[in-house]
């Protein structure tokens, strides 16, 4: 179906957006780095701005009816549907569970939009549908509300899910990246990268020998516990998805104007994911997780809280990685296991498309 | 990319849900009608089964911190993106306002879920997004959070957006499909089918000669004075969207077990609407709306709620179109122009794909 219509350009708002950049739309724009923040910023932030919208968060935490109800939306697309470890049913409800937990909530509710590709094998979404179900009962959420669309066949790819939670934030908690203070500690609650790889290993042409599976988890009763532990140590959560470790950290000093420095030895990376990205040239700080998420806490609570996710199933690997400094702001630094010091910017363009 | 992986069946969950039908999905499972509804209950709703869901409303009401919240969800797939009267991004913003408001919800806040397909003009998602910010603007509802994922050429179809709003339902309040009784009137707040025959009437292969332009609107405004003016009165509220007037009455009749007569005369149908169904055969009770709503109330308050709905700018062909009986538990029956009864099916298949 091919429109004929053509709006009257005239009649639109006469809109001041610059946007920079190509005139289309491109991967790399959902990569989860600079571009995606470009767009993010200069469309999307610019037309719809507004208070909640500001700290740019995974999630909005907003004022209703006397409580603090986090909101937070993702679609996924990730191909293909099937992957070790989890399919897109399963990571849509970890997804949005790891947003609600990084504003601290506990999540209460999710609503499922499926955009299905008219083809798709029945036996194929029924797998997804009790994919959803087993996760969002580990979690102890419900599915609450729903929307199915189908499109015509080649006009979507199988099968598209937004997962939207909202989640209550508990008195006194209140995280957010403009709170990670000089002299706070970064850590990371397992090893890095594994999510992208496992979905890379199974994408056609790019495939290892390797067992990898995706480390795809919800990740809110480990960042329950560490705030129950730890309520005002805890100043900012992250789950560093697509754009990786790298790019979340990026955003972060950028939002609080710090420095981050971070050293190369401590970040846990799995042996056959550091092969795998020597073997595609890839940087494991960029690539995608899905199960794991960053702390930066007080100095003070490092000890207690790295306890405390150690003792988590989902935080055995769990480690401090670096530190918030003043010097620097803005900026992410890396100390070598060569022992040099470089600066690791923000991913710039797509380094793995349809991760989730 | 096709996946090479191939999940191992048998380490998948052993699962119930029988699932009649075809074993694919057609895009008559979009549709709105008794595909929809038996794919939704014979799997989501089978799978995800909890007290939230039971309604099978627009949107789920939860109890969150004492306050009564309504929360619901939609994907829009509309094709083409831009059409007479609106684009899908006005779209998505009523589409969502209109659910909360059937569940007699005042919005909260919107999170917005783009699916973007790699090469679309990026003058094309500006305008879109301007158009949201515009829509949003007018029902004074914040776009609170969002998510842009990218996907490749030929996977997607330009923009698909997810919109999820959060709205509070005020105390007194308590819409439910299941309170359609017999005596209640049926009440539409203005002429149906403009949605659906605007967006046919730019589908390539079957333009017509008609200045006809979407009726997309956000209804929040109008059932706000609904409910102020007979909060207790006020049964069910239903925006007939995919499936039209004909299936939503349907799906009330089901959950109310009761009856629902019509009268044709009284259903106002614009002559541009009549002339368009006639031609390909359709029957405008079946036909998308996306700024019109059905109000099902008690008799006693009829009058008083039809000149509120006509005094509004949104309601001005408002019109009793039928009763709530006791005979006939599950039926919509319609006195027709001709004087004779027939049954009013739910839609069985696809009338229009891709309406909203």
């Amino acid at each position: 179906m091919n429109g004929r219509y053509r709006p009257d350009i005239s009649r639109g708002p006469r809109c001041p957006l610059p946007l920079d950049g190509p005139a289309e739309v491109t991967l790399a724009h959902g990569g989860g780095g600079r571009m995606t923040q470009t767009l993010i910023e200069q469309l999307f932030f610019t037309a719809f701005r507004n208070p909640a919208l500001e700290p740019l968060h995974d999630g909005a935490v907003l004022e209703v009816g006397g409580s603090r109800l986090a909101f937070s939306t993702d679609s996924f697309v990730v191909s293909p549907i099937f992957f070790p470890g989890g399919d897109v049913g399963s990571l849509a409800v970890h997804g949005t569970v790891n947003d609600l937990s990084m504003c601290g909530a506990s999540p209460v509710g999710l609503a499922a939009g499926f955009i299905l590709e008219e083809g798709l094998p029945m036996e194929d979404l029924r797998r997804v549908t009790l994919s959803m179900r087993d996760a969002a009962e580990r979690v102890g959420v419900p599915i609450v509300t729903g929307d199915t669309k189908v499109v015509d066949r080649g006009k979507g790819d199988g099968v598209f899910i937004n997962t939207t939670g909202i989640g209550l934030v508990p008195p006194g908690i209140d995280l957010s990246p403009v709170k990670a203070r000089p002299g706070d500690v970064v850590m990371c609650s397992g090893s890095v990268g594994v999510h992208g790889i496992a979905i890379m290993s199974v994408r056609e042409g790019i495939e290892f020998e390797t067992s990898l599976e995706s480390d795809s988890a919800p990740l809110h009763d480990l960042v329950a516990r560490l705030l129950l532990e730890s309520p005002e140590e805890v100043h900012v959560l992250r789950d560093p998805t697509r754009g990786g470790v790298a790019s979340a950290l990026n955003e972060i000093a950028a939002q609080a104007k710090v420095g981050i420095r971070l050293d190369e030895r401590s970040i846990p990376v799995r042996d056959e994911v550091r092969g795998a990205c020597e073997i595609l040239g890839l940087d494991p700080l960029y690539v995608a997780n899905e199960g794991v998420c960053l702390v930066i806490a007080a100095r003070v609570a490092a000890k207690r809280l790295l306890h405390t996710m150690r003792g988590h199933p989902l935080g055995r690997d769990s480690a401090i990685i670096g530190e918030v400094v003043r010097d620097e702001p803005s900026k992410v630094l890396i100390r070598t296991r060569a022992g040099g010091t470089r600066l690791v910017q923000m991913m710039s363009g797509e380094q793995l498309p349809r991760i989730c």
